[in-house]
């Protein structure tokens, strides 16, 4: 990957649910034991709505090479010379989730709602990382949030290493899932990758759907296409983990906030034969630790319950019927002295969960 | 490790070389087949001599309980917020290695000169990295430059993930060999560890002398001791690696300036056993790239010859003599497109080696 530049769509292309109204939903198996998810419009031409909200968030998603940003991860490009709100943003992402547990929303399970997609979709470098773009028009493909609102998923995308921090430490690999919802309110399921271990023992399913076609897509600009996407491997995971739920921003210009983070606790673990081709193509792109009023941590001293890792028994299908949204009460927790940090950012206010 | 902030020297101890004319240098053979250096000084209370130098770069190494300069990297410490040359220096570190390639300086091939230490050797967290202190007084441990004078090793440390990068590419940890000469110039060798693969063949076993030890030192300001260090198992890497040499700084502050790094191309192999404790007590210490205007990028579309690799066959003995200093000529070269940055800085100038 020579350039760390990247196309950033400022006028996006949103409320297509709602502009198309009810687009053909079928349920369809395919020979790889896929329980699939078709659309009448998969792969269609996107075009403009004309509306006015930004979206980012990696790249665009949604009609990728209108208008555009060029950020990198350099000294010359670096998040430092990022422009508006991300330097201007009072609530920015990402933070680190664990020195800042007390003040984080309390999270209900995640109602999440993906579907194997099984007609092509695309799979491309936007010169800071590497993306999968969900068709259009799967109004099922997504998750609820608390408040029973639907954001629908858009595409997902990956930073290396993780871009939210976890008393400190960071993992391997953060992966994005951006949603959107008809009000255009953008929220982030993000989900960790580590390390299975030296004989890669547990190593999750997942990116052996991407890696073989990595090769493909190795300079900025480049793109291929795979024949659909499974999220049966990680929808347990995803569904049974404790999350980390706070309101904060996109990582990438233009650093919109009032964006709703759902991180999911618990990582995927992956093999270096995963990580490594990964890793080499998109390179270092994790945006620095931000200041987040929302969520600024706690003073020193204070006692800091943390949700325990949730274990994963039992996969579940990614046919089966939602969960109704309750609110999760993490079954232990673990004590942890949180340090005070060296600049307190004001009051702490906690957003409740719209 | 619930803090990191770290205690900086800023009135280090230096010329204790010349200050101590020569102590007693002896080699020793252990039972563990070390080939041994032992001085007469070794563990040594250090104390001060009023030098005005400061010292640094992820800790102290020397007296690093006197004077303190408290940063981190998180949002309310972080690289942002550190004092003075950190932010207005001119020629700083870490920078992406690879695409300032044609703007380094010709690197003579290493003259390093490290030794088995078989005396028992401080290993401890700062808070920000774990650190090995060197004994004091051991006048061959080091590196000639290239025009033949000697810098001593004094401490080394980690950082992960690695702060320079290789065309935005960053590695899992890049180690800091913190040297200096007797005028008290810095100079670092720097040494990247990439993953030996799942099956872990090749990995090295510099790393296996600290791991152990790892649980004794979790929190900030643990220290413990290790009954030696054998640099044996890297010492024919570095002295056969084609290396990257350039001014920079200290990449934590006070960032000073006028720091020689010479960064070894050729990665050291670890595993994942030796990798995730480390990370897990380390964690992101990574300086975000920075402006250097020794060695901006050249502009967009010129073609830049990057030393290759050097293979590795046959170990070299620690014992073996110092190697004549002489000019490196890439053996091959292989050429790439360096991307234009964002925002040239200035001229270009290069600083020759002195």
């Amino acid at each position: 990957m020579l350039s760390r530049t990247l196309v950033l769509v400022v006028s996006p292309l949103l409320l297509l649910l709602s502009a198309n109204a009810h687009p053909t939903v079928r349920r369809t198996e395919n020979n790889k034991g896929f329980n699939c998810l078709a659309t009448s419009r998969q792969n269609s031409q996107a075009k403009s709505t004309g509306s006015t909200v930004t979206f980012g968030e990696g790249s665009s998603g949604l009609g990728r090479r209108e208008g555009k940003i060029e950020f990198g991860y350099g000294a010359f490009d670096g998040p430092s010379t990022w422009p508006g709100e991300c330097q201007t943003g009072k609530n920015q992402s990402p933070i680190d989730l664990l020195a800042a547990a007390p003040n984080l929303l309390q999270p209900p399970r995640l109602d999440v709602r993906f579907q194997d997609v099984c007609t092509p979709v695309k799979f491309f470098n936007n010169g800071n990382t590497v993306e999968v773009e969900m068709p259009e028009g799967q109004k099922e493909m997504g998750f609820v949030a608390g408040n029973g609102e639907f954001f629908e998923l858009k595409q997902f995308h990956f930073h290396t290493p993780s871009e939210h921090r976890l008393q400190e430490k960071h993992l391997p690999i953060e992966m994005h899932m951006v949603h959107q919802n008809k009000a255009g309110r953008i929220s982030v399921l993000a989900v960790f990758f580590d390390f299975a271990g030296q004989n890669g023992e547990g190593a999750n399913s997942f990116l052996s759907q991407l890696v073989p076609h990595l090769p493909k897509i190795k300079a900025r600009d480049q793109e291929t296409t795979i024949p659909g996407i499974s999220f049966a491997p990680i929808l347990s995971l995803i569904k049974q983990s404790s999350d980390f739920v706070y309101n904060g921003s996109l990582t990438t210009p233009p650093c919109s906030e009032n964006v709703l983070w759902n991180v999911v606790q618990q990582p995927v673990k992956l093999t270096l034969e995963e990580y490594m081709p990964l890793v080499d193509i998109v390179g270092f792109n994790s945006r620095p630790l931000m200041r987040n009023d929302n969520v600024a941590p706690p003073p020193a001293g204070t006692q800091v319950a943390i949700p325990n890792k949730v274990e994963i028994s039992t996969p579940i299908s990614a046919t089966e019927q939602p969960e109704s949204t309750s609110a999760v009460v993490p079954s232990q927790a673990t004590q942890t002295q949180v340090p005070a940090p060296a600049v307190l950012a004001g009051g702490i206010e906690v957003v409740p969960l719209r």
